[in-house]
């Protein structure tokens, strides 16, 4: 793909950059779902509510952060094990991963959508969409480039490559039935991340037999 | 231009940080974005809206986020092949690159203005003038780069040279029918920049022959 | 650990990338403190309050985000001093330090929350807490690494480990002596973290000697 | 300083991960500085102000972050041909530099200061004073790290040494300036930073002799 004449650069070096972009980006989104947790007024004395009160009754919004930030560091990781494998990037690649930092951008909104309407269908099926849009585009980025092994290195084992792209799979399923229970039973749908924890232990048990 | 006695440090240390600043503030920008995509107020029930209403008429504020992400990412990637080819670095070249950073922190605030005031001639006018000046002053950096070679590697083809800037010159064009199109259709300015995913696939098909 | 079959990929750029994100979200978390400092109201004129009266009203503030980053700057420093002996890393080693991460990123609510209501026990409490929690993890993070000298160098001295360990511990102790002030002194807690300067430089001394 | 028994770590990784939170830092701060540019309200058009009379009317803010903007690639760039030379680090250079980013991050809030208030003494006498004891650090930084040759290069040039610390002192003297035109016509202390222009360039002249 390589025009003639161009003198050799090295591939890693775009390799590296998008990896300093993906840190950068994680990095701040993981620290703007603080903004999420609101705040309370600084009259908040005058209306008789002591702030322990306060704070107890946001004790929902505390988990939402920490569900937010737990997915935010399951998909760093997710992206994190596919690039370890990647030698090569091109056009699509590149645009697959500028994509997914697009909806990783979205999620502090997302999160303070479900933080502030978290009984509302609309605001978990929005969380939820945002999720699986992300583990949908890491799971094309993983097809992508082992594809033909195309991106990878050429010398990697086939269970290698099939195993690698369960995270992703699992995340995809959970996210789909998060998804479905926005729709039926709202302010638990997030819950079915917490099988994420279970799958991918289960992954782990089997990987040590 | 090295003062003699100096010891010799090396070049691409000081390429290597402007590098990691220009990736955490197109990070930071590019994250900031979403904070121009307006929240529903806490007490929207009250007023009888409900959220999927709210969200859908907010479409137009996920539009202006996408494209704005979308540009962002281009104007990353234009700098980031430049950034290929440069084997120094001078006090110029330093400022050409702080000067487009200034330009690309203020993104969000466009961003902003463009989302809060769509149908306004000013609005978009502002934001798509702020486009043009990121795509000048890349066209700027490579242009001095690249004289006498001045900046680059010395046996860099001058076609590669020629057909590198292609792409910050097609954008400078792009953005300057923005800017036209602001002070006559002010709402469909932005659709000119769907013109650059033709025009940089069209190089890609001329270049593949 | 490692499944058979898989290429070697090295464990140093699983260590680099925590510690790129970990350098993100700390220069976030430490720079988003400022916002916990009130802006004064445009308005501020017409109440008849002249600025340096207002200014000098947020002393205390300022204090507050004084004191923060020293401490978040303590723990960076912790984390890095750890991360030196670092050779290995493993999935519990990876979730300890997201788990850091996620108190980090509260810090800029906790100091927020203090420096809008330093007189209240609660606010102390909480930000104290915070404090105590990511001094934890540190301290569990450094012996679940050199227990049996699992992910450090083998060659490390057992004194090095032990001294190592202390920098968390002291810590630790301090932040459970705000936590009690917290309770008793609310709006004095604050000052136990100066006991760190003092501890910190004691065990110079000794390493002098 | 160092304690034996200790396996050889490398200094270069504790100056590499300085710099990547200065880098971190100073990027988020100049992305910061925008959030001091007001946007305009939504009702803008209720109340009969086009909007390119309203943006005419923050000329002066946008100008606030232009300056603030050049001022921090200025420090950045002073922090940086300052960390090419040095080869060491200890606490104290370590505990300086934390110090100097303490500041960096208070930038924000002061360039909102100024631009909110930029006609009141006080906001103009903060921000500069903000701006001198960066000033006043890094000239500090470089003192202690080449004296006696202490944490530079012993090869480099004592007079290399007299140049490189004078980008700070003028950096301390123009700030000095400004504290004290902030006392007698405050909106135009800021003025005086356009002196830096003049002297750096000078230097530059001088040099090419």
């Amino acid at each position: 793909m390589e025009i003639s004449g161009k003198p050799s650069f090295k591939p890693e070096m775009t390799l590296n950059r998008i990896q300093a972009l993906t840190d950068g980006i994680f990095a701040i989104a993981m620290t703007l779902l603080v903004l999420s947790i609101d705040m309370p007024e600084k009259d908040l004395s005058l209306s008789g509510t002591p702030l322990h009160k306060f704070l107890l009754n946001q004790l929902d919004q505390f988990y939402i952060y920490a569900m937010s930030f737990f997915l935010l560091a399951v998909f760093w990781i997710i992206g994190h094990r596919q690039s370890r494998y990647f030698k090569r990037t091109d056009n699509k690649h590149l645009w697959i991963n500028i994509l997914i930092l697009m909806f990783v951008c979205l999620v502090p909104y997302s999160s303070s959508l479900v933080s502030d309407f978290g009984d509302d269908w609309m605001a978990n099926l929005f969380f939820n969409t945002n999720m699986f849009i992300i583990a949908l585009l890491y799971w094309i980025n993983w097809i992508y480039g082992t594809k033909h092994k195309r991106l990878i290195d050429e010398n990697l084992d086939c269970s290698v490559i099939s195993i690698s792209g369960i995270k992703s799979k699992v995340f995809l399923m959970v996210s789909m039935l998060a998804i479905i229970l926005s729709l039926i039973v709202p302010p638990y749908a997030g819950f079915s991340y917490l099988l994420l924890i279970l799958f991918y232990n289960l992954k782990r048990i089997y990987n040590k037999k």
